[in-house]
């Protein structure tokens, strides 16, 4: 299966995209957490198809974790990373270290890596990065843009694939690549599901059996949301308000075990309130089963969220 | 004079830039605001004697200015910059616009362009940023940060010149290049100074007569500082109380034309307060003079601050 795929460090990785540079081959750069799943899959093969030399990067990245979360446990499966990225094309997969990425702060107390960028030189992702995600969050994206910055400069990508089921990672993303010009191209893919319809995600693995279905709440009010649109619906603030509704039924319907954290209708680009609905118009929402939280989010309109929708396998 | 030299804006620079690259040609970009004098051109004939093609760019940059600050007065002068950088030998010269940098903020009230880096993507540039002159000017090295961040991007620089008149700066743009990994080789050149000892500066101009010879405290400060580290003063508590006593009988010479920022010995590459003093420990200070902030810093050893320094003329 993984014949051929090169497991690199960032001086191994680093020699090779110089030498690939200098012969004039296209970099494609598919920055991960690890823990890959079919999303990451469909990154690679997207990459694939493009003809790039293919590099998956796997590293956990303190500083888009706060002290309460799941920095510690986050699910580290470096054999089945390489398989699974071997499987789906990649040619390389890079496993930095932290001392890679943050050459002066690299450690705190015991020798553990800091958490969160306070106190060091980083990305401010300003006023897109404090809503949604990074209202429950408090610096998240600012740890997100920091370490996708030094994954671009040291990888020489030439493009990079990130999934759409992180959508204001990929606004701001996309955002910073033009703000700073960094001359990389950012590419979203479509979100990969479940066959019942729950958006893969490296923290599905923390769900109990009773967890994983009460999880499928996400996927419904999306589904409820887009037959609305369908069926004509144009008014944001009757949608939302309808769709708070409908999550209050699964809320009942699981008492104690699912909580909203964000629900809200969205320009795309922008990440402002809608205010006209149309088929681009965002659906963003989060929830927390237990102490596991889940992101989920489509447009109103166009293609079905079901299942195959980006699995291209 | 000018023979030769390319007036770039960022389309004409970009379409520049891509054909050296490909030509295998190293780029050393020296980032000015404009109104350039002897230590800029000190910064362009280094860059020549490396062999590199040498591009100045001319940006006043909002980001790095406060809304009580001299945005609106700080010196244009195109032609004239024009001139000395030809006759310094650079290659092109380069005036960005501000939606150039600033894509997506780049105007505020009335068509002027925003100032300072709040509500936008930028550069936080971390404790170091907030000490010294950054205590003074909030968000002002963030500011810098940002758009140097944007003009190596933007320029595909190889090298970057920096006069250490901006020790600050430098450290920090040395400190950026090293935590994002940019691939820019940061070079750092000597205050060049008047005759009399004022260190180069485009904010002399806005100097009154009788404020520029007041001025001179600043270099005096610095010799005294000097002669006392060479006369065997090791001790950084009292040298900087010896050099705050020097300093109050400045302000008394010069009753309210002269009011000391700040002044401190400090570790030379981490702007740390020096303990142990050594050659490399620099003294920094800034002062107003009116509403004329003037800095400047030294090493307490090594050769002579004299106007010599660093002109290679």
């Amino acid at each position: 299966m993984s014949a051929g795929i090169r497991r690199l460090d960032t001086v191994g990785m680093r020699a090779a995209t110089a030498a690939l540079v200098s012969a004039g081959t296209r970099i494609s750069l598919v920055p991960t957490m690890g823990a890959l799943h079919e999303g990451h899959a469909s990154l690679i093969r997207r990459s694939r198809a493009d003809g790039h030399a293919t590099l998956v990067s796997v590293f956990v990245n303190p500083a888009q974790f706060g002290p309460t979360e799941d920095f510690g446990r986050y699910p580290r499966t470096h054999e089945a990373d390489v398989e699974l990225a071997a499987s789906a094309g990649a040619d390389m997969v890079w496993f930095p270290e932290v001392h890679d990425l943050y050459p002066s702060a690299s450690v705190g107390v015991a020798g553990t890596p800091r958490l969160g960028v306070a106190g060091t030189m980083h990305v401010c992702a300003g006023p897109t990065g404090e809503v949604l995600c990074g209202a429950s969050r408090p610096g998240f994206f600012d740890g997100v843009c920091t370490v996708v910055l030094k994954l671009f400069s040291l990888s020489r990508a030439h493009v990079a694939h990130f999934g759409e089921k992180d959508w204001q990672q990929l606004v701001l993303i996309r955002q910073m690549a033009r703000e700073f010009h960094l001359g990389v191209v950012v590419r979203g893919e479509p979100i990969v599901r479940e066959p019942d319809g729950l958006a893969m995600s490296s923290r599905n693995r923390y769900l109990q059996p009773e967890q994983r279905s009460t999880a499928l709440a996400l996927h419904r009010t999306i589904e409820f949301a887009r037959a609305r649109f369908a069926a004509g619906e144009r008014s944001a603030a009757r949608l939302e308000e309808a769709l708070l509704g409908a999550w209050r039924a699964e809320e009942s319907a699981a008492p104690r075990a699912l909580r909203l954290d964000y629900l809200s209708l969205r320009e795309p680009d922008t990440l402002m309130p809608a205010e006209q609905l149309a088929p681009a118009t965002r659906l963003v929402l989060a929830a927390y089963l237990g102490d596991v939280r889940l992101i989920d989010n489509a447009p109103l309109g166009g293609g079905s969220t079901s299942a195959s929708e980006g699995g291209g396998a």
